[in-house]
């Protein structure tokens, strides 16, 4: 199945159910009136949603329209959690080796993550506010899953099973704030403004093979200002959602409509570019001892979109701009 | 005003008004389903609250009952965003001291902060449970704020306006998982489970001066299985409440129900005591050389009450057992 949240005088919107070939949409309110609630009473809505589904991949879905991902808010414009981990060790490797830093304590064994806020998450086509261009403005592009309830203590195959959806994320990051938060060790924060999300979340199904050990085996394919940045791939995270969902549940129990990323998507392969503008960087560093490339300015756009071997885009895309933030009353 | 949440099927529960002597309290569903709900509605439902208030403290409200307080669920059972400070910098200099860590950069003048999960708060008296016993359980009592919406760059004093509720707050710590993940730079994740809350959430006008440059101005006294643990007051927070909610706005809006918290309540008279077991150990170890007391074990109880110059407990007490977690299936 593939949701899409309508925008509407509710903050949370309006659920929508979405066709596979994301051509057409129907209003799903009458089952569930938010995707939360749909996760949260999933054993409930699934099979009336799986109909409608189904009615409309067929055609014959009553109240059909055309989708418009413009219209759509973020899946989940809101949650009770989110937690991104840094599961492409490729990626932290890469910093770490520019940077010069202590590597990061048993960090092939015990995922990072960071605890993110979770209350305002941004659609795919809405501008990016931020409020100061010298701050280091980078994308980050990401997969990650939104869960049902998880125990504490569950372990990587029972958190797994916990997985109700699928999503691609643009993890915006304030690059020049980011140093002195680790330092403090409290950890990411001001660094960490609203994170947006493709407009489409898919159950795991519709991915076919290409979900796969728990992991989104998909191109990420990234542009910025229209020009190609990296197309790295899913399969090589280190980590499997499942371990990433297990680590979470560690010493708490995790609510419905947790979502759980993976951290910027990272391959081996130079060819693969990067899907961060911050890793392009290292790698200036690491070849040429200094980086070239500067950070995003106010206009600038991103572009993300994963894709499946028949070149389909089962996330939608998220083609947005960063804009300078209105001033506060 | 005074408000609790009434445990009920829905997860989050039901509102009710709480007398100012915490004796009755009387179902307000009608006005406002929940608290959160109540928060996001704040300037609508406001004036209906306010007179329920006023006809229960004059004994007129109808259908008004005994107000228990092993019946609460955390005032809010979850929300959008918690954020917790370390405000109280004397407690973080004496860490600092007995650890002999690099201090923390700037830590006078720009406030660190963690992002804590939001998704499942725990009400005053339910039981803690935990995963290990070994992993360093501890208390650590604080005050906190619930905000309505607060744009993006607020200074402190704007930021002070969208305080809508104070509350009584054990922010409870794993303080074995909490070195490595400070490490890492990703900051506090695992060492930081389920948070629990006073049963009472107040508007700021109930505490009189005790409100004062955004700051609670009261004991917190702790007891641990009994026993005197510490009384420290809250005037000693080294950044108000604005400041506080200002850092957490600098690069992103908050929504209505973002929950800001002081960090451990710290004074620098050692007379006053503590509020958690690790400021008690480092001053053991600053000293005598070594930590005496040890962490808390399966059983133990806490119990935290904030209280003004007349004995008054204008949040209602935390008093709790951790117990070990059921395992998962």
């Amino acid at each position: 199945m593939k949701f899409a949240t309508l925008k509407s005088a509710a903050p949370d919107g309006r659920l929508a159910v979405v066709s596979r070939d994301l051509s057409r949409a129907v209003d799903a309110g009458s089952i569930a009136a938010t995707l939360l609630d749909a996760v949260e009473r999933w054993d409930d809505v699934q099979a009336p949603l799986r109909a409608l589904y189904d009615s409309l991949n067929e055609g014959s879905a009553e109240g059909s329209f055309p989708f418009d991902p413009a219209a759509c808010a973020a899946p989940l414009p809101r949650t009770w959690q989110w937690c991104d981990a840094s599961a492409f060790l490729n990626h932290g490797r890469l910093m770490e080796r520019a940077f010069n830093t202590e590597p990061i304590p048993d960090f092939d064994t015990i995922p990072v993550m960071y605890q993110g806020a979770s209350d305002d998450f941004l659609g795919p086509r809405d501008d990016v506010p931020l409020p100061d261009e010298s701050l280091g403005i980078d994308f980050e592009g990401e997969f990650g899953v939104i869960t049902g309830p998880v125990p504490m203590g569950a372990d990587a195959a029972a958190a797994l099973r916990q997985v109700r959806l699928l999503v691609q994320i643009n993890d915006w990051s304030l690059r020049k704030l980011g140093p002195r938060e680790m330092k403090t060790g409290f950890g990411f924060f001001q660094c960490k403004p609203s994170t947006s999300f493709a407009p489409v979340a898919i159950t795991p199904d519709e991915l076919g093979d290409a979900w796969h050990d728990g992991r989104v085996k998909l191109d990420l394919h990234v542009q910025w200002n229209g020009a190609w940045f990296g197309n790295p791939n899913g399969a090589e995270m280190n980590y499997s959602f499942g371990q990433l969902i297990a680590h979470a549940a560690r010493t708490r129990r995790l609510s419905a409509g947790t979502v759980i990323g993976s951290g910027t998507v990272s391959n081996e392969s130079r060819a693969a570019g990067s899907a961060c503008i911050a890793e392009r960087r290292v790698i200036e560093i690491i070849d040429d001892g200094a980086p070239r490339t500067e950070f995003m300015r106010f206009g600038d756009r991103v572009w993300m979109e994963a894709r499946d071997g028949a070149g389909n885009a089962p996330f939608g895309t998220i083609d947005q701009r960063v804009v300078l933030a209105p001033a506060a009353d």
